[in-house]
Parts: C-alpha cells; structure tokens; sequence
C-alpha cells in the first residue's frame, strides 16, 4: 500500500477544514499558532515512516501527554492505579467536577484532568520526577534528544490553571492524592507542556502498536498491557466525543488541546496527526478528518 | 486452534463463579431461571461452529435485541437515527432520566433503554411491525424458523414497566416518538422477550463478524455500517461498565439482563454467553468471565 | 390603613408591566388570555375585603390548587404525608426528574409537579374523589358555589401531559402512589383545571391568614397546621424562585402559570393577584410586583 | 411572659438530646468540645436578656459569621452583591460543587461555602480586611471587646481546608473573586474561627429584631436591609434543611458547625442555642429541638 501517497492525498483533503473551529486560547502561548498549519506522520510496526505536511514541526502535545504517564505508571505497578481511578468513559465535559463529587474522589478515567492528576501524582511517588520521567520516555522513543518543555507554556499554565488547582484540592480533600498539591500541578503542567512533533508523536507511540516493544527492541510494556492501554485509549481517549471518534474513526486515540491526536492500529503501525483548530469537543477538526479518510482509504480498522 | 477445546474449558473454569451476583428478579418470570445454567458458542465467520454447556437451550436475549433493532434500522435508512439518539457512552446507570434531561430529549446512545425505545420506534414506522422485524432477522440469521417472543416475559415487562413508561412519556414531551407511546413501549417489550439459545445468537450475530454479509450470503449492511455497529457495541454495550468490558474483553460486545452476552471479533467470528446471575453492573458475571478466559485462550483481541 | 387606594395604585402602578414576560402557551387554552388583564383582591382576616382591576374574573388556578390539597390532606391525616413528600425547597427547574431519581421517588416537596402528584394520590385514597375534595373545599371557604373546573383546560392537559405523565410513572415505578397512574393524573389535571377570581381566591385562602379558622368560624386546620402550610409555601411555593420572592415580598405565597399568585400576611390578611404574563421561573411578572409594592405600601412583612 | 422560666425549661427538657448525633471532626480543635454543653440565650428587642445553661461559654460560631458578613456588605453598597451570588435555597449539600459548576460560577446563595467566600471577598475589597470588619462588628454590637478568633482553629482550618480551596480557585476560574485566592482564604478561615458564647450572639443579633438599628441606637442597616438579611436566612441559612426548619421552627436562622444557631423573631427578639452534637444535615440536634420549644411555648412566629 502506497501510505506515502495516502499522506499526502490527505494534507490537501483537510486544507478546506484548516479555518474551521478555533485555536485553543485559554492561556495566550496556545492562542499564537496559525490554524493553517496541518501535518500527518505514519510509523509502521516493521520500521517505515511516512510524513506529510509540517510534519516535522512542534507543537504542545497536551493531552496527549496523559496516555505516557499511564503507561509509565502501569509499567511500574500495573495494577494498583485503578484503585484510585476508574476506567470509564466520563459521559461530561473533560473538566467537569461533578462526577468526582458523586464518585467520592476517584475520576471517572486516567484521561481526564483529574485521572490524570492522579496518575501524575503516582508516577511522582514512583519516580521523584514525574515530568521528568514522561519526557525521558517520549526521548528515548522517539529518538529525539531534544524535545523539551516549554518553560513559558508551563508557567501560563500554572497561571490560568485555577481549575486545575481547584480538582487538586478537591482530590486532596478525598485523600486520593500522595503528594503536596503544588508539586503535582507543577508536574502536570510541565508534562502537558512538551513540545514535539508529529514525526515525534509517531514514533514514541509506536510502543502501542507493537504489542509494548520499546524502540529499543525490549518489552516496554507486556502485550496485555500494551491491548489495555489501547483499550483505555478507545473508551476515553477524546473527551466526551469517545463514541463518536469509535464510529467515525474506529481506533484508539487520545486527543489534546493543542491540536494534536495519537491513533494506534494495533500490530501495524501508530498515526499522529496535528491541526491547531479544534470542534466543540476539543479535538482537532482537521485531524479528526484526516484519521477519517486514513482508516476509510487504507481498510486498516479494529472491527 | 482447538476452539472446541477451549469453550469445553471455559465451561469447566466458570462453574465456581456460577453463584456468584444475583439473577434478575424485576419481573417474575426472569428470576426463575436457575443459577447453575452455562452455555457458551463461537460461530467461526467461515463456517464452523462450537459449543459446550447450556448453549442449545433459549433464554430472554432483553437488551441484545438493541443491536438488531439497530442494525435493521441502518439498514434502511443508515444515518438519519444520529438526528434522534447520540452514540456516546452514558457515564451513568441505564435507566436514568438525568441525562435525557440535561440533553433535551436526545438519548446519550441506541443502547440505554430511551435511546433503544427511539430505535424501536424509528423501526416500527420503517416497518409497521418493529418486533416482528426484529423476529424476522433473528430467525433468518440464525436459521432457527422456531425462535419467538415469550409471550409471559412481555406482559411481566409491560406490567411492571412503569419505568420504561415514564420514559417512553418522556421522549413524548420532547417530541422525540413518531409513534404512540403505547405502541411503542409493546414492541419494545416483546423484541426484549425473544427466546434465543447461544447457538441462536452466535449464528444471527455472525453478519457483524463478516462485514455485513448475512446468512444466505448477500450483504445485509454494508462492511462500514458492520463496523459502526461494532463500535457502537464497543463503546456503549455493556451499560456503564463499557471501559470496564473493552478492558478486560477488548471487544465490542452486548449484554441482556438475562444473562446473555455477545461479543464480536471482526473477521474472525461471532461469541455468545450465557449465565443468569448478574454483577453490580447489570452484566452476567460467568458470562464475562468466560469472554475474558476466551480473549486470553486465543490471542484474539481488536487492541 | 386605606387598603382600598392601595389597591387601586398598584393596578395604576403595574401597567407598564403588563406586557412584559410571555404568557404560558404549553396548552392552547391557556394563550388565549389576554396579556393585559391584571387583578388584586385583599380579604382581611377580619372581614373586610378590597379588589381592583379584573379582581372577579375567573381564570385558571393550576398550581395554586396545590395548596389546598396540601391542607386538606393535611386536616385529614396531618403528618404521614411527609413520609411520601420532602418540605425542601427543589433548588432545580420545578418539573425535573433529576431529584425524583436522586432521592429515590421522593418528590422534595408538595408544590412541585411530582410532590404535587403524590399529594392528589393521598387525597385520591383518603377522600375518593380528590379533585372534588378541593373544589367542595374552594367552594365552600369563598362563598361562591359556582366556581367549577374548566373542562376544556382539564383535557387539554392530559392531552400534552407526557411530562407529567412520565412523572407519575416514575413515582409509580418507586411504589409512591396508591393508586392507578391515570386516575392520579386525572385528579390532578382537573384540580389545577380549576377558574376562579382574585376575589374567590383570596377569600379562599383566607383560613390560612386566620390560624386555620374556616369561613364558617370554625376550625378547618390547627393553628400549628396553618402555620406549616406557610412555612412551606414560603420556602417552596414559587418554584425555583423562593428565595427571590421572599427577598422581595417577603410573604409565604403560591403561583400558578395561570398568573395568579395567593400571598398570606398571617394574622392579618390573604391577597391574591393575577397577571397572565409570566417571567423565566413561571411566576406572574406583574403579580409579584403588585406583592412587592402592597408590601412596600402597606409596611406588612413577616420579617 | 416569663421567658426566663422558659429559657431554663428548655435547657431541661434537651438534656436527653445531647448525646444525639456528632460533633464536628473535620478539624481536630473542633471535636474537642464535650457533647454535654448546652446553652441558650434570647435578647428582647427592648433591652432585657434572659440565658440559661451554657449561656456564657464561648464556642466556634463557624459559619455563623456569614451573617455578619453579608449585612457589613449589604451595609455598605447594598444590591450590588447579587450580581455575583443568587439568594435560592441550593437544594444540595451546602459544600457542594456541582451547582458552582451549573450556574457557571455565581454560587446559589450567600451561605453556602462558595457564596460566603464570596461576599468574604466583597467585603475584603470594600474594607482591607474582612475578618476584622467582621470583628469589629461583633465587639461593638455584642459589647464584648474581648471576643476574637481563635489562631489554632483558622489554622486547622487552612491546614484541612482542601475543599475551601478547590472552591475558592473555582470561583477565581469563573473570574468571580475579585482578590488574591489565598487572602481570601485567610480572611475566610478567620471569621469562622470567631469564638462567641449564646450571650455575645444574641446581642450582636439583635439588629436584626430591630429593624437594623445597631446597639448603639443608630442605624447600621435600613429596615429594608435587615429585612431582606432575614428573608436570607429564612431560606437559606440551615444548608440544605432550610424547608425543615421553617416548618419546624418557623423563624429565620444561622446554624454553624460549631453547634451555634441564632434565630430571630423580628420585631421581637433574637435567640442564640449552642449544642456541639450535629444531626445529619450539619445543624445542632438540641439546638434546633430547643428553637421548636421556644416558639412552641412563647407561640411567637413569623407564620
């Protein structure tokens, strides 16, 4: 199959969508990127790698960042994260308290902000440096030594972040967190800050779609773990829009704010997709589109 | 693969788990079926088929008849349900009126009783006689000309279906019924009380395993209308413990408070289950249990 | 005092208001009032009574009726009633179910919908007749023995009642009626069906600004009766709105969608107003103001 | 009427209560308080102070002080407060979030946490310190300069304080505080950490019997304001049994977790009750059974 020419077939697709929706604004770093950038990055199982578009450029993965630290903390203790977070999908807006009202502290999914405060703070627990730990993975995975945080994303963060302050306090006062308040946003903000590429994305998921092999060639994660991340991903990984994202696009995927999306085809390869505009939901407009036509024009599908 | 082999297992591995939870007791006639009882099939989407335990005697398939209904509904007319019901997973219990509310008379999915009561609806004006469509499918799928509603089950159901009247009523208010509430609620409750056996349900499942091809060979959905069952099912099918299913299953998979469960491997072959006692959750316990056992037995996984 | 100038300055004073907020149109009947009526009339608990404006015209009680069947289920058996009902303000739109479900079929109190259906169901067991019950009642505390249900509004409401017909088999489905769904709802539409004056209405009531004595002299509830019936109507009885309307008129008071409003001054006075145009939370706009200027006027206040 | 007599029946006829329900616990200093305390103090509006019990010991009159604060800011620019918190009973738990969220940031009422953090703020901009204004308040109208807020209380308030502090950085996404979260907090944690006895709680409430007119004679709220500072309280000052109470008592009242509830009988009097041991809803067991007597007995209602 000719996936380099489905790439690029894919970049002029989405070009009528590119003004469609609006670029994440509530801290002003994120506000700043043109919504005419758009780029798609294909890394196959066995090696090959297809990219289309910018690519190669940067941008702040956000959310995405979630589905790392997730694996990182399952490949520690496996288990025991689900005794302080639920796994399904949340069936509210991503952000919304009510839910870990009525469910005594525990959030609904490690994929929403205050899951992943959780996981976060575990992985604090586990490392010393949970932030630290996430770009170490993502490094290593990628192969690109350079990808960083952005200092000045992280510190508008921290300063817009009153909600996020507001879900920590709300989990301290259930006791679900281990670690002081400010040192687990601090962390979170700083993970939700890494800057990387869709070439980058690629390739540090690519774990994923080999049933949890590093880039290395050893078991990052066990194959179980591997399907159960990607099953997370499926249920929880876009917000409120997860049953549409099943239907439209038929694979695992998470999503973040700023305009980037992972997708996995399990045993064939990961997808990473960007596009700065994003629909009510919070996901990329363009990207969604372009995981539409992928799957609809290569077959590849989980069911 | 010995899938014969690894069902006669199954089997023997769930027995101690047969006590466990409680069989459905909200209308007579469902609590009275025995504890102890077991089946399991696999219908192979080339052919073969297998079984061990209970899997030739009938039970209350209930809410597996969603998916049918549904089915025959994209048949006809694939995209204009999505105008009347969401496909997102509900994030609570599934029978509440919180969300119908909140969202202005649109079910959160096909697959919580208001959303299924708008698909019986939709189907009863494509056809006059939603049950008997549903009836209809079932016995040309499955082959079994015999299968038919349990006249007793239904009028239990609509006895002690005050329940699902408010809904029905509901849905009324926000003029989301085309047909009268009454006649609706009917053939809601006899598409719930078909009788159906593993076997049965395995056979007449096996078009969403083959991409839409039924029984007799012809295409009865298109492969991309079978796949968005699938994921419908993935995502929304087991209630509110949909992530907890894709989890530890990872397949989309439908379940009925009779115990039945059926659960698709796209391209390889249909499953269904049967044990009558439920968890927490409304999903029979043995019956996820042996999805799990199944899943792990073969390697066959969509994640 | 000069209560009779009082009067006639309010109905002076709420011209300009007249047109102001819509009048409810949920049924036909009901739209057809012309927005610019307005009527007062004040019974003093000592006999006198003054009116102005179209204070004796007839026109839909609806939800004011609710206080009546309260004190007379009241009267009949005083306490058990609570045991079905909560005296909580709802602190959500009047005809949700998202409480009812909450709490497990118990309505949060008498003057909603649901509270309101369950009251009439107790009414229905104690009296045989519940509907009549209210209008013997109504009849014989304001003299006027013609005043009678409007059967054209009573039918209108059963005909585009799903709403509250979902309710009632809510309420049923948590065992929180005594009686059949449709018998309940037919009381219950044909009590709030009821026509009456400013001037029936304020006479009617007057037993609760009189320690419970009857119009005949005689005690119809206990003085400990009459004053919870107060306390109740105060905190619960206009809609999600009490804390608004105790803020500025500072009275225990019942609205109906009908643009009536009853207000007690306990020991001194009923007033009841009527105003067809309603605000956001279903109250007569020009009626509260008329409250709010008799209270301003007159100095009278429970505060 | 001998009122006397009847402050030192009371003080009797509740010991039986005093072992009913809990005190306090969430913050250690607070579970000290024996259970055994009782007191209560009435202050007639025209000089005469009667106690009995307890009646002079001080206690943490928590969130008593939302009175206080509400009528310093009413005091000094009256309306405008409401634009950033409603007057409605809030129908859920008084710490609750979902509201907050629902109604995008305006709190459903001045007493409630979120609300109160509020009108904290308010008055923090109107005075440079809140809690002082508050005090200063208190010492002048109780004519105890003495009281003053207890340091190890607002410290373990703070140090517990999750849950306040989710609430506070909530409210600030909103843009609903006006200054910095942890000053707020501060000033918050202060005020609530007051110590007053029965006695020091019912002069320095007596305004509100008074039509506003302060302890020294002059106006510190219009009649119109102490009015409506009533109405509040009335609706809104027994967390979620604002309806309960009225029925019961029949009066407008301010309960805390301390086990303080002041009461006021406009016109008339105010009443103090202090009783550590807590009922479900967070209100005083004894105290609230002693306010029951106290109308009871006296026949003074509002109703």
């Amino acid at each position: 199959m000719d996936v380099q020419g489905i790439v690029e077939d894919i970049v002029s697709e989405v070009q009528p969508l590119l003004g469609l929706g609006a670029v994440a604004s509530y801290i002003p770093s994120l506000g700043d990127v043109p919504a005419e950038n758009f780029g798609v990055c294909v890394a196959m199982s066995d090696g090959p790698v297809y990219g289309a578009g910018q690519w190669q450029q940067p941008f702040s993965i956000q959310s995405i960042s979630k589905v790392y630290s997730l694996a990182l903390v399952m490949s520690y203790d496996y288990d025991s994260i689900w005794k302080r977070v639920f796994r399904e999908p949340s069936g509210t807006p991503f952000n919304s308290m009510v839910q870990l009202e009525a469910d005594n502290g525990i959030p609904r999914n490690p994929f929403i902000n205050a899951g992943a405060l959780v996981v976060t703070d575990r992985l604090l627990t586990l490392t010393g440096d949970a932030a630290g730990a996430v770009r170490g993975l993502l490094r290593s995975e990628s192969g690109n030594q350079e990808l960083d945080f952005d200092a000045a994303v992280a510190a508008s963060e921290a300063e817009h972040g009153h909600r996020n302050s507001a879900m920590a306090h709300l989990l301290a006062s259930y006791g679900n967190l281990e670690n002081p308040v400010d040192l687990v946003l601090e962390n979170y903000f700083k993970q939700c800050a890494l800057r990387m590429s869709c070439e980058d994305l690629a390739l540090a998921s690519r774990f994923l779609a080999r049933h949890g092999v590093s880039a290395g060639g050893t078991p990052f994660l066990t194959p179980n773990q591997a399907k159960r991340v990607n099953a997370v991903m499926l249920t929880c990984g876009t917000y409120d829009a997860a049953g549409e994202f099943a239907y439209r696009v038929g694979l695992p995927g998470k999503s973040g704010v700023g305009g980037g999306i992972v997708a996995i085809v399990p045993g064939r390869c990961s997808v990473a997709v960007w596009g700065p505009s994003l629909g009510p939901n919070g996901n990329s407009v363009a990207g969604i589109a372009a995981l539409d036509a992928f799957t609809t024009r290569t077959g590849w599908s989980i069911f």
